[in-house]
């Protein structure tokens, strides 16, 4: 097959282990695993999991969810704050598959308790310091008013406390990312231990890829929910969370132009391709992916004076050193290994896998199909 | 209609107002108006341009093209250095509608001039100070070496020159715009006087949104290309070239959660929906939306100290006032006037008008089934 536009390859290989080791990795530990599938948004890769002994997943929508409910999932957790207004379509989605949602504050859960008209598991989302949702772990006023409500309509199924540790994506240092996973492992026993006569049965979930990865401790945690782990990229790898062969994603580009008096080489593949999420280069600049190129037959990985450093929406503009500018020739594919998958696979909508199969992705159409409320419901 | 998800409102009468403004500006300045697609995305909103008298356009990608050819469009440019590898969907455009293509290395015509069994216009592109591609004007030398190799080959048309005066965008001024502007049509009408004994009809095109609108000196300039002013955003808002509400987009979001310790509200609306582009606000962090609320059914915009500061992929970080804060409500809705539209359109894929009616935009399937090699062109 050959390639003549941005493309995003998936190596099936790399991808499988990858999921093989967390699977393993979670079965050693004892722990469930409900992987977070925002980040493929593909029934088909979903459905290499099953191999794997995976029957429940984390999703981060409403349309996720209706999405690989449509494909054959039946135990799904949307962690996200519950949106009151897709109430009509939670409902729905409820009546079909075991659905767990996430609560975090007391004016959602009000509104829920007038509209649910199924019975739901419930999560409460602890903020262990990622600051971005979820109620502060100590704030047991606020817990109980919540719990207190859930209480009294007996469509709740209180599951337990669910955070997700984000602050781990800032770390500095591998010790960083221990420290910051133990300090929210802590939070959270406390909490099962401060509410554990009541919920003798309640679940503690966990959810970023750094730490699920690279910690060994997960005394008291009862379940885990990565989900960038399938995939991998430059930010995991900067953190520490994977090595280099780990990352299973690559958005292939054609070569479109060299200006060697800068040094910049052009490829048709810009924002509208790998977007334009980035990490910090070793020169204090955003860099959107590092750079392989073919010469004479074999891929050779760039160094990072070499990368991808400028994007317009289709252009990309590869900086390069004055070596480094001979490895291109316009009408060349490179490969460009991508800042954060997540958002360049969202941005793709397919993966062309390294065995030549097209892998659709959940698509906007299906977003869009269900963006208005149903009319009967 | 009731909306329950990110959804990207466009108001109709402002998108129109904003073509007719520009359509009667050409018209007034003697210049061919070839408005660029690749903001809208759309064959609805493109066939809304044909009441102002446009029948030729320009596009950024050989799919885009192929998208609006589909769509009773004949007479398109394609606006992005050639991809020789996209070179059998070019020849069998070429054979249906009016295709200009735009070259800019020698590379890239030799190869083209091998492969090329149709008529095409060719434009050659010429750098004006934006640094991205394009030959320098004053490179006579390789300019010629391109003509060499196009007039040996009669399927092809040399219509001009074609540059994009993108270093607008990086203007901190109205007169910088026009300084700018004013260089690159200085270098244009150097190259057509020189070239104009040899090519008395040949084309000077020139395209940015910023120049289109703000500047009057078109002096020898033939055409128009600019896009993003179909919509226009905050960036063009910034720039001065338009009025706060000539902004025709906004993302309507609904409000998930508030934390007012650290005045913060969270929306349903993320990377994945706005995009990671942003500009800089006030205090030197990165600005993604600005914020409109409804108040007792009053639509309040809100300043920049209240602005979509922080972005996951499917949530929003509002950073408020203290006062700000209490506009927002769990369950609201709440509009994000988007920092770029050109990507938060591209994102999400669909509009919904001030009318109620679903636009449709070219779809990531479109790109998809014709992302391999034709087997059979």
């Amino acid at each position: 097959m050959d390639i003549i536009r941005p493309t995003l390859l998936l190596d099936k290989d790399v991808c499988l282990q990858n999921i093989a080791t967390m699977a393993q990795k979670a079965k050693d530990k004892g722990l469930i695993f409900r992987p977070h599938f925002k980040t493929h948004q593909s029934a088909v890769i979903g459905d290499w999991f099953r191999a794997y002994g995976v029957t429940a997943i984390t999703v981060s929508s409403v349309s996720m969810a209706q999405y690989f409910a449509q494909n054959g999932w039946d135990d799904i957790t949307i962690a996200f704050p519950v949106n009151i207004l897709e109430i009509e379509a939670i409902n729905a989605l409820a009546k079909d598959v075991k659905l767990n949602l996430l609560i975090e504050n007391l004016e959602s859960v009000q509104m829920l308790t007038k509209k649910i008209t199924q019975n739901v598991g419930v999560f409460i989302e602890i903020d262990t310091g990622h600051n971005r949702t979820g109620i502060a772990s100590n704030k047991y006023y606020g817990i109980n008013a919540m719990l207190k409500v859930l209480h009294a309509n007996e469509r709740f199924d209180f599951k337990g406390f669910l955070s997700h540790t984000g602050h781990t994506y800032q770390a500095q240092s591998k010790q960083d990312i221990y420290n910051r996973h133990f300090d929210a492992l802590l939070k959270m026993k406390a909490l099962k231990n401060y509410y554990n006569k009541d919920f003798p049965n309640l679940i503690l979930s966990l959810g970023d890829t750094p730490s699920a990865c690279l910690c060994e401790n997960f005394n008291g945690i009862d379940e885990i929910r990565p989900g960038n782990f399938v995939f991998f990229d430059l930010m995991q790898y900067k953190l520490g969370a994977c090595d280099f062969e780990d990352i299973a994603l690559r958005l292939v580009c054609p070569v479109i132009s060299r200006h060697g008096s800068r040094s910049e080489v052009i490829i048709y593949g810009g924002a509208a391709h790998i977007s334009k999420d980035s990490i910090i280069n070793l020169d204090g600049k955003s860099l959107y992916g590092q750079v392989v190129v073919n010469k004479n037959g074999h891929k050779i990985l760039l160094d990072e004076r070499n990368y991808l450093y400028k994007l317009s929406q289709e252009h990309g503009v590869i900086r390069t050193t004055i070596q480094g500018f001979h490895n291109f020739e316009v009408g060349d594919l490179v490969e460009i290994i991508p800042a954060h998958s997540c958002l360049t696979a969202n941005l793709m909508g397919e993966y062309l896998t390294t065995d030549g199969e097209w892998i659709p992705m959940m698509s906007k159409d299906f977003h869009r199909s269900s963006a208005q409320k149903p009319r009967n419901a």
